[in-house]
């Protein structure tokens, strides 16, 4: 076994550092819980609604804590990412707040309001074709033209400890709230938010169970966890939950989530919609379809949820109103 | 002047005996803010979401005060409300959490969600017909035959001073975060959370401007206050702004406002359901018509707000999804 750097390894320090550089200017969100939820998923379910942060996901996070990061030069050249879409504006966004320029590639079948967020922040849109096209090429061939840094969406510490900032805040407030959990679940797509969150967690509950939720045919973590390698999804199909249907698991979020002993569970469109119809119902937040897929899987799952404390992360709200409204409309879950 | 015993004045102490009081059960809502909201109002806009909050407005803050300084003999025999909704599920709420029934007098026009609200927290729920029958005398009848305390939505000291304890919190999180507003502005109906966030922004920052928002048509308050004495609505039309539609402003918040020098705001049904858009988009809350009416304010009068910090108060997110959808599709304001 080689010795390896601290700078390595990822860790409960990496994470609080990052919540020192990023807290003036993130929402420390809520701990919200439901007892109309509660009943409905006969557990007891906290929620931390990341919808409610900046760009409306908690991808802001990461992106600030890996931007303020950077040497001035670096800033001053720019910042480029490829996303589905909440990364897309996060880094959109940070660009603005430290003031670099910054170029987004998106796939051209992302949600209008996810590309209009990046312009929205100044952002320059390019598109790609999924179906044809390699977004990490297309991005690379981009940055070494122009000299920019390329924000990963999930396969940097940096980002992952960003992301981990949310689980920090959870784990503080469910101690404030006098609250042991007995699972911690996490929507997954790349698993910067799914490593960070449970590294926070497991520092400060070591017995908590740990889940990470992906859309049914997109569990590329759980066959990365149960092979030991990273792997893509075994095919593109469509899922409602565009916000973690990425093609790919990172590298250095597996090493965290193998380290941890995570369980993989996947949730279908269905689920999903429903999760998103009680949110609006009982916690009065907009998630996502994709931000509510640890919802969905709670809801859905009472083998293996019934009974306990649950802590989860709505990871984020950015949704077209037309999902949304099919969301309140076709076989809506209202906690009664 | 007579003078006035310590019980009789409403003050920053009432409110702070009241946070004290009921902090245990209720949410710290975020102070939430968007840049692109920002953009919109031509202003900086500081939201305080109270429909995260238990029971999914700010009453329960109000009616746990309440309720948990009534006598154990009182509790035991049990407590009765009138109201269009929001009081209605927060006394039954607050009735559940402390281990006493509760009876809710509710008008037949009343939201679905509203009543099912009620009897989820298993509060019995008897109906009246606004059009021809008086809430109070109905609410006095039932309490009188069952020895029950009735819970007024707003003209109880106690009331106001749970309300208030949303004020408290945003002037806390204001200061922490830097911030001096300019103007506070608050939904009203009978007042009890104007004049509880209002006394309580006022003692922070003295040089406030305070605005109250009613319905048009249901400018009861503003009447009120124009004229030194308690007015009713000048006739009963329909108003999507449910929650802010009541019949008579409070006596006691009026002398509160009074005190304030608070001004007057009318919104209309188009402004209230723009701003629940708005609220969609921006902040990713879900926000009633009449909670969204201090919003509705801020992004239609600029002649007023443009260029001022401003702190509101978003009061409730208990909305019908028929409702809800009609704000998504009928001329949404999406900032952009």
């Amino acid at each position: 076994m080689t010795e390896q750097k601290e700078s390595d390894v990822f860790s409960i320090e990496k994470i609080r550092r990052a919540a020192d550089r990023i807290s003036d200017y993130v929402v420390r969100t809520p701990l919200l819980s439901s007892p109309m939820l509660d009943r409905a998923a006969d557990a007891r379910v906290w929620v931390k609604p990341e919808a409610l942060q900046l760009t409306g996901s908690f991808k802001i996070r990461g992106a600030l804590n890996k931007v303020l990061g950077l040497s001035e030069q670096d800033r001053k050249n720019g910042i480029a990412a490829f996303s589905a879409g909440n990364h897309a504006s996060a880094v959109a966004a940070a660009a603005s707040i430290v003031g670099c320029p910054a170029v987004i590639v998106v796939p051209n079948n992302a949600p209008k309001i996810k590309v209009e967020n990046c312009r929205w922040w100044g952002a320059e849109v390019i598109f790609y074709d999924p179906a044809t096209e390699d977004r990490a090429e297309i991005t690379q061939a981009i940055a070494d033209r122009r000299g920019l840094t390329i924000i990963s969406p999930f396969d940097d510490h940096e980002i992952m400890a960003g992301a981990g900032t949310t689980g920090l805040e959870m784990a503080e407030q469910l101690i404030a709230a006098g609250q042991k959990p007995d699972a911690v679940v996490v929507n997954c797509s790349g698993g910067g938010l799914a490593s960070g969150v449970i590294e926070a967690m497991a520092h400060y509950f070591p017995d908590v169970e740990k889940y990470i939720v992906e859309p049914q045919g997109y569990d590329k973590m759980a066959h990365s966890l149960a092979t030991g390698e990273v792997r893509h999804n075994p095919a593109v199909r469509h899922t409602i939950m565009d916000g973690i249907s990425g093609p790919v698991a990172g590298k250095l979020p597996l090493e965290v989530l193998l380290r941890h002993g995570v369980k993989g569970l996947t949730v279908d469109d269905d689920e999903a919609l429903a999760a998103v119809s009680a949110a609006f119902y009982t916690l009065k937040a907009v998630i996502e379809p994709g931000g509510a897929a640890s919802l969905a899987a709670v809801l859905s799952k009472k083998t293996i949820f019934a009974g306990k404390t649950v802590a989860i992360v709505a990871s984020g709200g950015n949704v077209d109103p037309a999902v949304y409204i099919r969301a309140l409309t076709e076989n809506p879950l209202r906690p009664a």
